[in-house]
């Protein structure tokens, strides 16, 4: 416990793997993950941390072969491709298990000319760049709904099958449809969370476990 | 709107400046602003619209000189210090009013060896770096607890003054408590989310926000 100096500024914990502990115990005591695959417990604690609401596990729907999908294509050294700049920045690149390349093409100089051609945003014609890596990868959709529909328009029109999707795109205009798309697809291993909510910070969370679980 | 090709895909919007339009039309509709300031409003639906979630202005608190004071720190070419990678990745560079630095020292090589003398976090040590940027600097706090009681504990201490704080770091252990102690500091201008939430997607766009209306 940090003491405090001043009236101003309380005593708080200033250890970090000790925040850590007190941060998963609490989620665990508070959060229900009874609806959901046992080896994906591990994962979702870490996406409530990354938002600090329990009720999230609620919202969480995941395949049951979600979780041994993504450790086994992540310790394979599968990529990992983002939507965001943002979802790739926060990836801890130490917990990869393989080093695994982490890719986003959203600023590669092509993308706002498919973008115009293709007559859609910036972010769902950067997908079409993943199209050499796509096979067995693990996907991480944090923030743009159109990213979404945009991969499971390309696995329908034949695109290589990624290994699991992170479908977690936020907001108010066609977030809550693509992730119920992605979750009534029926093919692809999926971890979705209903709604609006989800984000860049959310993704991160996920992925990380998700490295984490596979260097087991 | 996007038309689908197959029945696996439903219809879409897929054109970027409509989705934005029509997410802050909904915000505006659904989201009680009415105990923020007037100024305030534009900032807080950004920040919604990174969560998804419009009961989140229940939860939020703006000193009322703080955007302008954002703005005026902004268009004069203030510095904007992050506290973690994710914030200053997310941060729309185009939306800065005068090419602002977006500094973020977590990794400056000194801070681990910082953190061990003064027995506290990285992210809380990297803070000491800001020294020399920190009069009258725009900080973006997204992700820990600790960096807020440091910069609180350093300005109590007598460190320069930035013109605003946007304490929104998220989580279970501290974040409540140190969001609290911002709100109750007094004497600076601020934007708080009480409670659990906040987070580093939060903060970008709250600072993008503020960067856009700097700009008008």
């Amino acid at each position: 416990m940090h003491e405090p100096t001043t009236a101003a500024v309380p005593a708080y914990v200033a250890d970090g793997p000790e925040i850590y502990r007190r941060s998963f115990a609490i989620i665990r005591d508070e959060a229900d993950l009874s609806h959901l695959p046992d080896d994906a417990h591990d994962l979702v604690v870490r996406m409530i941390h990354s938002c600090g609401m329990v009720d999230l596990a609620a919202d969480t729907e995941i395949s049951p072969g979600a979780v041994a999908a993504a450790h086994s294509a992540l310790a394979g050294g599968a990529p990992i491709l983002c939507d965001a700049m943002m979802v790739a920045s926060g990836i801890t690149r130490r917990f990869l298990p393989a080093g695994n390349d982490v890719v986003c093409t959203l600023n590669d100089p092509d993308v706002p000319a498919k973008a115009a051609l293709l007559n859609t945003t910036r972010t769902a014609a950067a997908l079409d760049l993943w199209m050499p890596l796509l096979e067995g990868a693990v996907v991480a959709i944090g923030n743009a709904p159109t990213a979404l529909f945009r991969l499971l328009e390309l696995i329908e029109a034949g695109a290589p099958r990624p290994a699991v999707v992170l479908g977690l795109p936020v907001g108010f205009v066609g977030a809550m449809e693509s992730k119920a798309a992605l979750a009534a697809y029926g093919s692809l291993e999926h971890v979705v969370v209903h709604g609006r909510r989800g984000g860049s910070a959310m993704t991160v969370g996920a992925v990380n476990a998700l490295a984490l679980g596979a260097q087991q």
